[in-house]
């Protein structure tokens, strides 16, 4: 009995101006199809959870568009936080709610803004992390890196303890680059991909020994949640949650107590930072090029990204290696080695007072 | 008495997608200021003819617009054409009509989509081909070559003739680039800019000696042109007319027969040909941009052509030599060397029946 948790938040700024604050990326259909990240998490884990057990956990801002693009998740499984307080209070609700309901459950956590290439692999590797949380790990997906990679948290992996899983010894913050390439050398090290399967119980005891008024608060939320006092009680606890993510919270405390496991998992994965990233993860054409939604005309243009996802035509001569994002109020173009620096660009917007494009 | 005729018709197809079929470059602000090059045009020759001698030829398709732009024009000096009959027909609609209503007049042709930096120096070279074309020359107004440009036509220069004019020996097509190099190195050539002086009575015997069928069919246009049968002997005959331009039909047959002067003009002038071209003639910024309206962020970008007229926000990060261009139903991005090649892009959106972008 698996529960999928799919976490829908974060803003993804290096996606501007296509992810917003008010239309982040897990609502944009960057999958290569019609569906968006979100309905693609969504679609990616009904094998291993029927939509009675699958969980979405967005903020106020969105769940109108979440809603709406989740026909099928039943209302009560989607869990509206009122204001954000970073992913371990909204795991723990989830972890709260489903154990409240069901205190036997299993569940699967997802970012709702991940890309995965082989679908069947990724679900065997879930399917396996299941078995290990049934023995009372909290598991961590961790994935095979494909190099070396600064952006990312880091597993250092220990012995193995049956099947493809092995214990998790350490979690590493982002190393630095020659770190990273040490890390990726020496074959002991899995990315943290922020993919977590445990039993709902398992979780909140491990809050409740590292993180007591987190658990305590959480509690007193789940406790209400089905009952006509929930708004007040929500409204009144929320917003005194400590704002902390599960890996700090819990999972390296979790981990240095030994009660942490990880399955590898080698299944295409990209958490979609940029749109140089996004391109990697995606099937382009014969000349490099991705192109998402809407028309473009080009010469003389390889390995680039074109997004005219403002109903305009997009026009382009002589470029390599360019990325350009038409929406309804702003234009980016950008080299793909400096999308990074888009973040930077959004955070000048702010300052200089034109917040209406971020 | 001399008048000012100005040529309100190209498309300006290498500005695109600024310039469209619909509203050519002469109505576009391409000037630095918030005044169209249409506008501009009439600011800088108004010191030399007042409204009442100033005359506008232009496409049906584009007089609301002109009308609307140039109010102090007089409605009947503004001559509408059914439909588009290439210069010669232009500049001899011009003169039939203003030599109906003042047969001495000299008159001073200008094309509406050209710039020019240094106006006194303008307006004074202006004067002395008024003063050629009162001795009974049709006197083009040559441009001192600054570079070697293959783009344009070129005039050979011949013995002077008093003042600052010089006999035209000849008219050059566009030449070769090894060509355009040794007439530049020469000294003795000129660009053929397409201004043009000369009493109308002058070039209308011309027109008649050397393409009569032109000449009779404007001379019974102009005939009718302030009685109630303007209308239907303007849409009879205009049609007929032959389609060429004035360099073909009238001026190298005049400069055969010794009748053509020129006055050399180095006022900064450029006929906006693309957005490079406009850029090297607009001031721009202390990092080399030139930036036309709107609203633009930018991180390390340099001697690019930011031109937000969509109403959208420009975001570029880290581009040098680069056009980005954003219009209501199209966005254009092209280096500055390969702005020629925005003409072919056009080209194949008629050919994949995209024409509502053209």
């Amino acid at each position: 009995m698996v529960y999928s948790v799919i976490l829908a938040g974060g803003a993804g700024t290096r996606l501007w101006p296509l992810s917003r604050a008010g239309h982040p990326k897990f609502l944009h259909a960057l999958t290569g199809t019609d569906r968006s990240l979100l309905q693609a998490t969504v679609d990616r884990s009904a094998p291993l959870a029927p939509m009675s057990r699958t969980y979405v956990v967005t903020g106020a801002s969105h769940a109108v568009l979440v809603a709406r693009q989740l026909p099928a998740v039943p209302e009560g499984n989607i869990l509206v936080e009122p204001s954000p307080r970073d992913s371990c209070a909204a795991v723990g609700l989830a972890a709260a709610v489903i154990a409240q309901r069901d205190p036997s459950a299993v569940m699967a956590v997802f970012s709702a803004d991940h890309l995965i290439k082989d679908e069947d692999k990724f679900r065997s590797v879930v399917q396996a992390a299941v078995h290990s949380a049934e023995q009372g790990y909290l598991v961590t997906i961790g994935i095979t890196p494909t190099r070396p990679e600064p952006a990312f948290g880091h597993l250092k992996v220990g012995p193995a303890i049956g099947g493809k899983a092995s214990m998790v010894e350490e979690f590493k913050e982002k190393p630095p680059y020659d770190v990273a390439v040490a890390y990726t050398d020496s074959g002991e090290y899995l990315w943290n991909a922020g993919m977590f399967v445990f039993r709902a119980a398992d979780f909140l005891a491990e809050l409740a020994r590292q993180k007591p008024a987190l658990h305590e608060g959480l509690s007193r939320i789940a406790e209400v949640w089905d009952e006509p006092a929930r708004d007040d009680t929500f409204a009144g606890l929320w917003p005194q949650l400590e704002k902390i993510s599960i890996d700090y919270a819990v999972m390296e405390g979790a981990a240095a107590a030994g009660r942490v496991a990880t399955v590898p998992g080698d299944f295409g994965w990209s958490d979609v930072g940029d749109f140089h990233s996004l391109a990697e993860s995606l099937p382009c054409d014969e000349n490099g090029n991705l192109q998402l939604g809407g028309e473009v005309v080009t010469r003389d243009v390889r390995n680039s990204v074109l997004v005219p996802a403002g109903g305009r035509l997009i026009a382009v001569i002589g470029a390599e290696n360019m990325v350009v994002v038409d929406t309804a109020d702003a234009v980016l173009v950008c080299p793909r080695d400096r999308t990074q620096e888009v973040k930077q660009l959004v955070d000048e917007l702010k300052e200089r007072g034109s917040g209406q494009y971020v």
